[in-house]
């Protein structure tokens, strides 16, 4: 076998045609692609394969905990799942003649630790594949890798020879999961789990409390479940159900309770505790409420002491949330007691009540085992440094709070909530590379969360709004910082989207159902061409543009549609092929004319379905902007293709209504404009070709074509 | 308003525009089709309709019993998730000014009972909908008439004005989940119950013991589940859990545990009860196996007495079902003591042998309060009367039981799992009209149940075995037996269909989700083309022609495919229509052409997706098949374009190649091919058009068409 190396380095900077170029050797077929997401450490690819077929064994050296044995029963069934074969159960006496071999130092840490030894080693020739890693979090972490190479050709399945070695770069891997603004059943957990494994994520941050929920069964304080929960609450046996899942899986959950804020539902069932009298009712809107709790008050410690000595047996991680963010204390600055007390014990301002309640929580926490760890805003000038500082501000909060010893969390930019698209969360870095932190330092920012706020996703639509995206954010937080190549993570990501709904994801399967319900029976296919090409506004402009409640259905035509529209993308680089291959024009003109006229067609196709469908009746003016669209690109393609240069008005026309379509409609915004306009400037500057190179000539139209101003982030 | 009445006799005997024909006035545009499935007993539709938006409010007059609370909640989360308006929750003080008036005339059986009052009217003017019942289980019912009766228009939702009575035509409406072959998680069930009390089902026999597993907790005998489900059981708080919500849904739930036979489980944990020695282990396979208790011995009885006496708890329906069926007795035969045991007693053969043990386990079941329920095969000579027998022989065996005095419940005709299509179903009829019962006699049959035999079903494909069709057999079950036209049946299902995917079914939406698997990530629109026009062999052949056990992933194209092609049954549709247009051939030729075309493109395009997946190698000859299907077509199609009868050699050489194409492949069969055939002799047969009237000439297209023999049912 020959053997070619590559280092994390070279694949992040250059395509797979750059990796061969750095190759010690090229005289044989070794693969150039690979689908694994995250990228490993080191992976040095050879010729060979070993093949996967029905005699597929596996054998483990050394001791076999059960979680190990259930983690190759898992990996089987996917295997299975994936080639339709079936395989031997239970496992193989000979180590020598098994397909693949696993040998794991020892079964982990009872409780998953942020300081677990996640790393492993992968050898596959083409007799046999082993598999090291010093517990069997590392395998586990190993056996995903061996899944994502899983690959398959006219001979059959295979995984092709390599030797990886890997380990990741940071330890504190998560993915936030809210639910208390919306209740997500077990089942969505479950197979969220499972995701989470399947990219090497080992944190699920449980946001179990907030204004409008409280989602965990307190049996001390039965009232807040019963009163705080609409009856969509967690059960002490499911959480420890789900406690059970992730560690199965090696993920730690680290549970939530955000306080003094966000607290609304806990003041439903014990209003005493509160800074205002109440009676407080569940919280139905989205936004920052004025309820918190008093820390003034001695009964609300003696309250939180015994609230967190039940919680911290429920829940055995080290680490346990108290939110802490977005008080902004008006309760307690209209509580004439509250005022008093802080005159008395000289308390300036709101902020140092809150570290003074944060001092409180925190001896707590300390006497229940736990470390405290909260947003931001509990990074106060008087904080004991044993505090972690989880971040939504930025990397360079995160900085500042690691210069000063606290140990950090990002998710400032990994906020999959806001609709960004996957490239604009892959480029954030906890620790970015013109970072001033010493090495020392540097060892303080412990990794990232994606944060999935629940405000406006249902069990039916979040997979859509966590998954594929998280893969990519889960990749930045293993993968070396050097691996940056934005289209190879594209190309993988969908890869991985669909190896993703092995584990019963609905990403991408619950969008066709969505349809099905809004088109009552009627065919999908147009419904499918617009939701393809539009995408939710950004930020939290969904709730401006198209206001609802935590009680209001997600059914619509915006829950159907996804962030970081494929289409769009794909359409974006055929445009790019086209205008590179001026004076010509022949280049995947076909292609732009095909998609074109399916919008052009879409358009009038949908107007009669919005008739019969009023749920639909907000998709009128998208539909009508999709036909216009259309229309607007096949006048341009005709004067590119017959080398036309069109009247100014009609640059002038077309322009402006491309602005009216870029207006977004029901909470949608076509993310192809930008294509489109590239289209309309193209045709216009024909003319300057005679005068420019074809390069000049494009990058001039890509710079007359960007929109006057760009609104928001 | 104006009003129109049609009975079902009407309905069911006459298209829409029959029934119009028939009605009292009709000078008004009442609604001459509805999407009710099952059709009312009666239902008399006006003019005027009831709007739906957002101040839509329900009202109860009386009593609101928990059950009714919980039904009028769920409902409006549909009715909310269909139109995306969010609806006030809670109920409105004021029944006079109310959208909906609910009026239930007691909480219904503490344990749903076969003798509950399922009976509602439904009337509903354009200023309010008042749905009446003598008991909450009737209410349910009438709000699944109502949420059936949601319609829109660019005006927006409505209700349109009715006036139904309702009540079922049998008290027993069924579906039969088999649980052991291939368990099925909790959310299957819950899915599955939700769908059959949308199309009005009462009874979830949980089929819960097989030779390939023993599916729930006995905590008197610990062994059973431990050592007989590889960890796959239903604990018993999780059988309650069931229990209750099919309670809440007005569905009952009949425990099955078969015995003697099919009890190979019971024996891998108590070899002691077997007629042979052991050991034993799960069985693996299909079909029916040996393993039988030893009905000779005490302590098998006295095992039985207390398994049962805590089932009999676990599960508080009257009736508790003992299976029953396929026991040959080999062991019987082959065991000394047992053939002692039988010439001692004068226990002339095994049916008396078997009858025995019924006759003891009758005792045991009546000391706990059930009533014993058992398949055909306990319908023996000496079989106490109180007993009763579920039908898999057919209506004929079931009046003959009827005749005797036994109750019965029919499922010969329902078996789901045979892929039969839905037409199929439909026409099974209980009671027959040629049946020869009295009326006494007839009330003893119950009524029947569809039965999902689980050996080729896994959680992600279940759903689409039962649905859509088992709504039809519900149908057959609830409405007049007057209700039978097929192309009304299929309209009414196709909607029924994507509404079912509202309580969470799959049946739709993991066809595509399966098929991009065996994609692994190309464009899955060649796929799509190849299954909708496939179907799984019938009956028993899918293992003979494929084997599998029960250990095999269910991942395969066959699994990805669905009985009962809507794709073929809407061609042929379009064929008669061609063939109907003789002699111009004009109706619907585009559409056969655009058809066919499709067809012969996939072929090719699949081609190059099977050279990457070998998972779909199977797939290979039919996409062969349907490339030449669609050649085939088009070449019949351009002869009778152009009016040019072909060569008899092409004649003989396409109907030859159509044989082939019709042999399986990969256990699949494309039921298209009867029109293809169609087509080919039309093209052969132009010439004769002279001599017959376009109706003859189609007549003798079609009887020449037929294939020369059937196989199978």
């Amino acid at each position: 076998m020959t053997a070619r190396t590559y280092l994390p380095l070279i694949l992040s900077l250059s395509c797979a045609i750059g990796v061969s170029a750095q190759s010690e050797a090229l005289n044989g077929p070794a693969p150039t692609q690979h689908n694994l997401m995250p990228v490993p450490l080191s992976a040095r690819f050879d010729t060979g394969r070993l093949p996967v077929n029905k005699s597929f064994t596996v054998a483990v050296r050394g001791q076999v905990d059960p979680r190990l044995k259930a983690g190759i029963d898992r990996a089987l069934r996917r295997i299975e799942g994936r080639t339709v074969l079936e395989l031997a159960r239970g496992l193989a006496g000979d180590g020598a003649t098994a397909t693949l071999v696993l040998e794991s130092g020892g079964p982990g840490k009872a409780v998953p630790s942020v300081e677990e030894d996640e790393s492993y080693s992968l050898e596959v020739s083409d007799r046999q594949a082993v598999l090291k890693a010093p517990t069997t979090v590392g395998v586990l972490r190993g056996l995903e890798t061996l899944l994502q190479l899983l690959d398959s050709d006219r001979e059959g399945y295979f995984v092709p020879a390599v030797q990886i070695q890997d380990r990741p770069r940071f330890p504190w891997r998560g993915l936030m999961i809210d639910v208390a603004r919306h209740f997500q059943p077990m089942d969505v957990l479950k197979r969220n789990l499972d995701a989470m494994a399947a990219v090497k994520l080992n944190v699920l941050h449980w946001h179990l409390t907030e204004d409008q929920g409280f989602r965990i069964e307190s049996k001390k304080f039965p009232r807040l479940h019963q009163l705080g929960s609409d009856g969509h609450f967690y059960t002490q046996e499911q959480a420890r159900e789900i406690v059970t899942y992730a560690r199965e899986r090696g993920i730690r959950v680290v549970p939530e309770f955000d306080l003094p804020g966000h607290a609304t539902s806990w003041l439903v069932a014990h209003p005493e505790l509160g800074s205002a009298p109440g009676p407080y009712t569940i919280e139905r809107k989205s936004g920052i409420f004025e309820p918190a709790l008093d820390p003034t008050r001695e009964e609300v410690y003696k309250f939180l002491d015994t609230f967190f000595g039940e919680m911290a047996v429920l829940f055995p991680d080290t680490y346990l949330h108290i939110g802490g963010d977005e008080n902004e204390g008006k309760q307690w600055d209209r509580n004439p007691k509250i005022q008093a007390f802080m005159k008395t014990k000289g308390i300036k301002d709101n902020h140092a009540l809150q570290t003074y309640f944060n001092k409180r929580l925190l001896q707590i926490l300390k006497k229940h085992g736990k470390t405290m760890m909260g947003w931001d805003e509990i990074f106060q000038p008087d904080l004991p440094q044993e505090v972690v500082i989880h971040s939504w501000r930025g990397p360079g909060a995160l900085a500042e709070a690691a210069k000063k010893g606290y140990k950090g969390v990002l998710s400032a930019g990994y906020y999959i909530d806001l609709i960004f698209p996957t490239s604009q969360h892959y480029v954030v870095d906890p620790i970015p590379t013109d970072s001033t932190l010493t090495e020392a330092e540097a060892a303080h920012v412990l990794g990232g969360e994606a944060t999935m706020w629940s405000e406006w996703v249902s069990p039916d639509t979040i997979d859509s709004r966590i998954w594929p995206r998280t893969a990519a954010i889960a990749e930045r937080l293993w993968s070396p910082r050097t691996v940056t190549d934005l289209d190879d993570m594209y190309r993988r990501l969908a890869v991985t989207s669909v190896r993703l709904e092995e584990v019963g994801l609905t990403h991408e399967k619950n969008q066709a159902m969505l349809l099905r319900r809004l088109a009552q029976g009627r065919d999908i296919g147009p419904l499918q061409t617009l939701v393809s090409v539009v995408e939710p506004v950004k930020e939290y402009r969904r709730n401006q543009q198209r206001p609802q409640t935590m009680l209001s259905p997600l059914t619509g035509l915006i829950d159907a549609t996804r962030p970081d529209s494929d289409a769009a993308r794909r359409f974006a680089a055929t445009v790019d092929g086209l205008l590179s291959d001026a004076p010509l024009f022949e280049a995947h003109s076909q292609q732009v004319r095909n998609t074109l006229t399916q919008w052009r067609n879409a358009g009038p196709e949908l107007e009669a379905m919005i008739d019969r469908s009023p749920a639909l009746h907000e998709a009128r003016p998208l539909a009508k902007d999709l036909n216009e669209l259309g229309t607007t690109g096949l006048e341009a393609l005709s004067y590119i293709s017959r080398g036309v240069t069109p009247a100014p008005e009609w640059r002038t026309a077309r322009l402006a209504a491309l602005d009216q379509a870029a207006k977004p409609k029901g909470a949608l915004e076509f993310p192809v404009i930008p294509s489109v306009r590239q289209l309309v400037i193209a045709a216009s500057e024909l003319h300057q070709l005679k005068q420019m190179t074809p390069a000049q000539w494009k990058t001039q139209v890509k710079n007359l074509a960007a929109p006057p101003k760009r609104t928001g982030n």
